[in-house]
């Protein structure tokens, strides 16, 4: 059993409030939430907190990890021939070595960033389900592509895998799919009363040109298509009509913001505090690194705090705490895991040390608003997954070295940059 | 004698080219920038960049650095009783001890951010001067307030007290500041050929009233007083009309933007991409820890950049180099630092080295680029001021210990909440 101590606990069961109950681990899963008894048991290890913050990890709710090829590679560029002419060329030179390359690249951001799992929608998936076990990072991965039984036995596959790794059935965007393949998706999430995920409502173009084609929004059609009875949600949603959000409220649906992305790419700012006080769950996610370009939960916080206060011309907006439910609690929701998502006896021990010396963490008013406000990468100290350290003090624990894994990563972003 | 070799340089005297350039520093300037010479001179101390970038460091342009004590403080509220109820009636409680210590707390955060320099609008100049000379940070103070003896006095007493520091004169705003106050500052602008910086068109209200009162913009206003006939320039700028961008170009005035304080107060977004257009030098600043609520040059440029694609509603926007210049070059002009630009023999050597090894600044396809993307504090090796190194590898070389600074500044903050 390995003992946190001798620091403050943010658990995020009960709102954001901060205590200075330790925390036991055993084997994945955390063991006792609480004060110091008396009598301890015996340990294996000790962590002195030393005055540190412990707090659930981030959850990544969106990203397309193995982009990490495309960063800076297209930046302040117009959208449409950065995506038509620059990346799809690209992404057609990866293969599954790379992509696991690139995306192991990502964990090292993700650990030094205290995230502990990423909801992430990219190619061959097998890969990637294979990289996040061997590295022991927690991957939701999200798509289904080709015919039906290749969809369905994907689907058993990966979510029987690794536990640290499930699969949710989802497509690209309406935009980039043909209805006959989103209804054989439909077939899957059927079978296994599966949620279902998509990009939806990104632009205003994506949902104008969803209303020529199909004379529905994108939340309409995929709701018509049963996609949506069993739950899920969309990524971005920053244009949801008020017929959107009753199908988001009916069924139970999360919405994943991503603020940098949206921002970035001159999406607009999606309309948080109006879906927060309609009742949806909120997630936050960090896109790709071809459109952010770092995969930052600190950076998406913030944002997606002040956007909001700069969309309503008010300096309330929503609350800083609602936004640190939507990166930790909100995203477990959003991603399948009712396990991961506060700090409490029986949970997933997927966690996170903030030093709270950090200048930016100091003085010590209000911990939760400093973690969005004037937190930021360097105030992580320690990373757990499933009750395994994966990075603690500027060391990664992985199944390769850091220095390996970012050689390979440049090894794998030269391979198809330069042969193109 | 100093060398830093093994890494790449940003010298930002060419553009953003980034070089294998070697620099060596002696006493408080750099020596020379160029490759390694067959034999070389002897060496105090040689730093291996280990493939690191060595670039000018940042230079917060505007800031009340002493408000950490406001840090977390008062966030999500309506800006008027935030400001008038809650941080004004603490203010009060302002000793030149105080300011001091919560001030020190902002030098770790800058140091660990790779800023050299901040352009500072505080209580108690005095004791703002004092601790930047002995803790060797690089101060532009900003400010005047009493009878004109006074401004006058100090303005000669803290442009003499040390290389580290100049005051420039100023004054909060037009809307916080009696016309018979402005125009004693005006006296020592005239007298002493010295450029004038303020708070200008931070909000709507602002210039609204100050037309209600004067029939002019902020800008005219000044101008009519003879305030910018020798440069200097404005905070914030949100609502600059035609003509005071006008008056800018026309007696080269800076505009330092802070993109954070300005989203987190739903002040509004600057159009930076309009006056970069006009001619104008940019300049980037985070204002006070209460309104941003960190010191992270990172993060504004970051904002800089994306914001404006949203202002824009234009995947272009304002280059992000043009942005990285700001943070710099454009920060060191606006502060009369011409020393302080780029990296160039002759130069002051205020300059920081960035782990290229971190996981976001990976791959390497554009370096300046991921300085703005995707890089963040963690990043930040090492930071060095008039050729004194202040922050390398998590410690602070400061007149006292970084465990004592903060300590200080806890107290300190105490004292001024719980006491009130």
């Amino acid at each position: 059993m390995l003992r946190f101590y001798n620091g403050k606990t943010l658990t995020m069961a009960e709102g954001c409030a901060v205590t200075e109950d330790e925390v036991w681990v055993d084997g994945d899963r955390i063991a006792y939430v609480g004060p110091a008894p008396e009598v301890l048991p015996a340990f294996e290890r000790q962590i002195d907190l030393r005055g540190g913050l412990l707090m659930p990890g981030f959850k990544n709710a969106h990203a397309h990890s193995g982009m990490t090829f495309c960063r800076s590679l297209a930046d302040d560029v117009p959208l449409k021939p950065w995506l038509f002419e620059q990346i799809f060329p690209l992404e057609a030179r990866l293969t599954p070595e790379r992509v696991r390359a690139l995306t192991r690249l990502a964990f090292l951001e993700y650990l030094s960033g205290g995230v502990t799992a990423a909801f992430d929608m990219y190619y061959f998936r097998p890969a990637l389900a294979d990289c996040a076990a061997e590295d022991g990072f927690r991957f939701v991965l999200c798509g289904s592509n080709g015919p039906a039984e290749q969809v369905e036995r994907e689907y058993v596959e990966l979510n029987a895998r690794s536990p640290l790794v499930t699969l949710i059935p989802g497509i690209h965007a309406e935009y980039t799919t043909s209805l006959d393949d989103i209804k054989i998706v439909a077939e899957t999430v059927r079978r296994h009363r599966a949620p279902f995920f998509t990009h939806i409502s990104e632009t205003r173009a994506e949902v104008e040109g969803c209303r020529e084609r199909h004379g529905m929004t994108p939340t309409e059609l995929f709701d018509s298509l049963g996609l949506f009875d069993y739950g899920g949600g969309g990524y971005h949603c920053c244009y949801l009509t008020e017929h959107d959000v009753e199908i988001f409220q009916k069924r139970g649906l999360s919405v994943v913001s991503c603020p940098a992305s949206n921002a970035k790419l001159a999406s607009g700012i999606a309309p948080l505090k109006r879906y927060r006080d309609a009742g949806l769950n909120l997630a936050l996610g960090t896109d790709g690194p071809s459109s952010n370009n770092a995969l930052d939960m600190f950076r998406e916080m913030y944002l997606a705090s002040v956007l909001q206060k700069l969309l309503l011309d008010d300096a309330v907006g929503l609350d800083a705490l609602e936004v640190l439910r939507a990166a930790t609690v909100g995203g477990a929701i959003a991603m399948g895991l009712p396990d991961c998502d506060v700090l409490a006896p029986g949970k997933q021990a997927d966690l996170t040390v903030i030093d709270l010396d950090r200048p930016s963490m100091r003085p010590i008013i209000n911990v939760p608003k400093n973690l969005v406000y004037s937190g930021a990468r360097d105030c992580v100290r320690l990373t757990m997954v499933a009750g395994k350290v994966l990075y603690e003090d500027g060391e990664y624990y992985l199944a390769d070295s850091a220095e390996r894994i970012v050689a390979e990563a440049e090894r794998a972003t030269r391979e198809i940059i330069e042969n193109q």
